[in-house]
């Protein structure tokens, strides 16, 4: 398969999950949405299906839509990152790419669908809680340490999945993101994925956000928290390493 | 197959699906039912099994349900709704007509069902919604890029799972459309379907849905809002149009 | 298979669904239960993993845990309730009878995991919502008219399931089950099935169910409400029977 | 197979499987998490999808992750704990040692996940609630009489899935664990596994819990319940054992 055929696969799926990635964090925070307040198992389920949904349309490239993946894959020391990709340096730099770019546009999507609730919320902070993560208590070190097991988790089962004969498919990837979300997403918001984070994050800092309050008084827009940005990155690089070597001499 | 069939499978698929969809909002929203207030999960699973059970009892016809999913099968060029059903002008009018008066019927199922709460009920604007969608924060353009965007991943994915070897069936899209009402649903109340948006706004119309108070004083019927009835409309038509052709040039 | 082997496969199937259904119910309704007040899609789950749970106990006698199931088969036509066994006068009784033990049986289980949660709560309604259903509001016509509907259903999707390569089993029961919940539980509770309700009224009405409050004060059982418990009996008959025959011309 | 490679299997999936069961309590429970309040239902999740991850990474040693599991099939009957590992002294020592360790691991590191909401919650029965079970009401014969059940049930049905031809592999257990939590937990939390909950205990005595007030007062970490710590471990083997014969003559 052609790296331009793996490129525009990692886009569509990165895409679709972060549409509805992004998109369930929008309709349980901003205002006046119908799943306001909706509850943490909502947002569980919405990341847990927007991967769903991007398995199904990645297919073609096996689906990685986040670089903790293919990084846990290359660590693995398999030789293949999807049927007919062999891993290398220009297919690694591919996969990234893709996944960047598909959770840059699923983003600005999930923004188009919620455009009117996002100019009836003021409040800033909820605003880039829907692109990126933050910490519910602040210690970049405790924080990295959470990023780092809740991607290990992911990237060991994924692993996992492809020894056994499990038929679920898409479904078993699924579950897992609604688990991980429900147990181990409390202290950061669960990114587990880099491009997750990161491409949402540049959307928030280049999409127009302020918003004019009923007394015509403009709430200008925050910045988007570049300072914790490197936490969503680092740890689920670390943690999709970690996962590849031990499956490497576990599985 | 005769089209006699196809039509018999939608009427008796989309009816289901509407019995089950319609009811589960009902449970929500009508006075004094079990489940008040239960919360927009609560919803978007009503839905999802909605779906899960119609596409069992349409297995005959393919399961389409959604005029949208029929006219993404067009756009994507195929040859046949389903096994034995060429794509033509009177298979697809056939559809259509099946998933229209399946809808129709099957608000009206959910309406029989729910009875006593319509009668219990005084908030007009809870029993339309019970039938039809409306927008959280009324804005044609922006509502009707919501139906588009929602419908687009509906049926984009629908597609996507005709091309993989998908073990789950009818659970695969029955989680797909939990995952677009948890995620995409906060806008408008995801239609994403002329057929179920339309069918019940008749039934609604149609209806006897006025209320005694205990005053003795009638409560007039709410009109059934259709300055917006074709957004829920036109949005899914175009989202599963772009989807079809999309599906034709990725997969 | 011998009529003894159907009688014992239903029994414990049934009491395995009646344990969790009860349970959950249990759980979410008595005083300091850790599930108290945990909402109607909690419920859904419960019943719903509870049937699941029962027709893997139940599989040699083909889980039907519901006299409505096996009305529906007779009405149908089909010359079998499960591989080996005919249908028949005798059959159709011993599944009957094993459905009903079953039934009671497993209400008295989830009434001893719970006994000091029964001890604690006062309010006799309450203890007796444990073991069967009530409606939400009281019209005999009404209530009549949502269990013959919800029946229908249930029963119409699983005789829709044998017609199709369903890769789900047991799952695919437990989800439909989840789904009538959310959606047709809201008037009556969604009995359903007359062995789960009549078989756990009776259980009320035989086991000690008084309380003794702080003050020494003895409140008396509530009677078990005859008075409605034809419903949830006639209701799923008239449902399963008339799911059986349109299956029988639509599949 | 060797026995050091079930019991490595056997510690990392328990592992998960109590990263992810601690994990989502720590996040309902304790201060400041972004779960924090979320409901019964996630809990059952979490510890359903716990599971599921513990099953796929335990694939080799047949995932036991439970004593009471391995007690059940030792009381079936059957010759084997997984294809290749025979019933045996030996053996069953290795499963109970593998999956007291994983267990004590995995907390340890849902402590880890959780710390800086550890450091930050005063309430001392809470943090010891995210490592061990304890009763809604405290009486130990029915505390024991709710464990039994609860247990029963799930080594019960996993017996009854080897018998039947299911599908969905780990999901069916995950699914049960969901069901026996929303139907069973009220009581006692459902441990139903002596080794979910005693391995943290253990874990709880050891770890540094102590937290330091806002006016630097040292808030003393709690004793671990040790007068109710056989409860889950008598009950859940007695309900295994149970299950095991009953399953030997129903099967």
């Amino acid at each position: 398969m052609g790296l331009g055929t793996v490129f525009l696969s990692e886009v569509l799926g990165t895409g679709i999950l972060l549409l509805l990635g992004a998109g369930v964090v929008a309709n349980v925070l901003l205002a006046k949405s119908k799943g306001f307040d909706g509850g943490w198992l909502l947002i569980n389920f919405g990341w847990g299906l927007g991967v769903f949904a991007g398995v199904y349309i990645a297919y073609k490239s096996g689906a990685h839509l986040n670089p903790a993946v293919t990084i846990g894959i290359l660590t693995s020391g398999a030789d293949e990152f999807a049927p007919g990709v062999p891993v290398g340096v220009g297919s690694t730099l591919v996969y990234f790419a893709g996944e960047m770019l598909g959770a840059f546009l699923g983003a600005v999507l999930a923004w188009l669908a919620y455009k009117p609730h996002f100019d009836a919320t003021p409040d800033e902070g909820l605003k880039l809680a829907v692109f990126s993560t933050g910490p519910a208590i602040r210690s970049y070190t405790w924080n990295l340490v959470c990023e780092i097991i809740g991607t290990f988790v992911l990237v060991f089962v994924v692993l996992a999945l492809g020894k056994t004969p499990t038929q679920l498919g898409p479904l078993a990837v699924a579950m897992l993101v609604v688990g991980i979300g429900a147990s181990l997403g409390g202290p950061t918001g669960y990114a587990i994925n880099p491009a997750r984070d990161l491409g949402p994050r540049i959307a928030h800092a280049l999409l127009p956000l302020s918003y004019k309050g009923t007394d015509g008084e403009a709430v200008g827009k925050k910045d988007s928290d570049w300072s914790y940005s490197w936490v969503p990155v680092v740890g689920p690089i670390i943690g999709g390493a970690i996962a590849g070597v031990i499956a490497s001499l576990a599985f």
